[in-house]
């Protein structure tokens, strides 16, 4: 009988060449995680992802699915997994799911954290982690404008500049939720969202670096939605400030 | 005129053979700086810590003087040591201070912290930065027995087998406070004290592991401490796990 296994993963995103890509001979996760299932089940398995993450980018809940006819129970599944995993992958979590459970046209929300460590000298412990910024940031403000950003919006002007995807494809998205917090020089951004558009936690990261500096007026994130023009928002933050936090169905 | 300069410090130990070793051609913390101090005055420099981390062994606050005649300000310093530092070291602060300070000899208390990830699977973000201890643990019981560690005592049994120091040398420390607090799957072991022997925090967190694991009756910390006999403490917990958190003058 088929099955299908939903994977909870957690990873550094430091050695990857992303979740998956279409080069040969570069590493990823979804690369790796096929590996070790084709040394557990003697098959060739087809992983899905609830998305892809780019390049140094992080996982603490990314998640995954997989079809089998194993009986395998999931525990074993997991301890099989995670010994034929490198150290910078880990199966936190097994489940045998229903048929119909896809782990990327299924997803109800995703949430991803973006830390910044806000002074202006590097810092050895988290400097694969988080972005150095070093100039002064008003987190009132932030805060304040980042509440434009929560709802149902056409997110086109966040979206990387050079889409891969379908043209035509819908750029509307719903936040749910930003979350602006701050724990000695750390600044997290958390953002809840229904799907994100490539790119546009980053570039809704360097938006916001821009406000807090002061260099954008009281209104721009709005404005900047409302004109749907990608030229018009921040930079893109580096991808080593990125976690995938949770994945939600 | 010799002036006397004090560096606080930041570095992650997995790159380095521990502070410093007798042993040429190993990279140690003290060996990167004293060359960026060599490059930045064109001299020899001593530089003198606040005691040595051994290898795996991280600082969020490590502590060193050293003396020079360069007129250079203290935030030039700084700039110019973390341009010429690796990656892994990052000079958090320089400050002019009394010629009488020594960063080993004028220490009032240190803090180390200690991290357990309490699961049983690796953590991939954290994995340089905690021990993974995949048993359950009674933290209740954890905290009730470390009480016994607060205070003027002979630590005899929690230090080294094979202490590499002078064997008349005090064994007296003075522990100010044990923290053991718990965040998520995240176990911290907080210790603060005037002085510590050589391994002292990890053979404390190696009983208490199995304090919490319930294989040690109750008052056990007590009576090791009065025993005076290493052999009656627990093992010594892995050095990546371990944090120079703060060194107070």
């Amino acid at each position: 009988m088929q099955r299908n296994i939903k994977l909870t993963l957690e990873y550094d995103g430091t050695g990857f060449n992303g979740w998956q890509i279409q080069a040969r001979h570069q590493r990823t996760v979804a690369g790796e995680i096929e590996k070790a299932l084709k040394k557990i089940f003697r098959k060739n398995i087809r992983l899905i992802g609830s998305g892809r993450t780019d390049s140094g980018v992080h996982a603490l809940g990314q998640a995954a699915n997989f079809k089998t006819t194993s009986p395998m129970k999931p525990d074993q599944m997991r301890r099989a997994l995670n010994a034929n995993l490198p150290d910078d992958i880990a199966v936190l979590k097994v489940e045998e799911v229903l048929a119909g459970f896809h782990a990327q046209y299924s997803v109800r929300s995703k949430t991803y954290r973006y830390t910044i460590l806000n002074r202006d000298v590097r810092g050895p412990l988290q400097r694969r982690y988080c972005l150095v910024y070093p100039y002064p940031l008003n987190l009132r403000r932030m805060k304040e404008e980042a509440k434009a950003l929560v709802g149902r919006h056409d997110f086109r002007s966040f979206q990387a500049a050079n889409p891969s995807r379908d043209e035509k494809a819908t750029t509307v998205r719903t936040v749910r939720r930003v979350g602006i917090t701050k724990k000695g020089d750390f600044i997290h951004i958390d953002i809840e969202a229904d799907g994100f558009l490539y790119k546009m936690v980053r570039n809704i990261v360097g938006t916001l670096l821009e406000v807090g500096q002061g260099r954008l007026p009281k209104g721009s994130i709005r404005s900047i939605l409302a004109q749907k023009d990608r030229a018009l928002a921040g930079d893109t933050a580096r991808p080593q400030g990125l976690t995938l936090v949770k994945v939600e169905y």
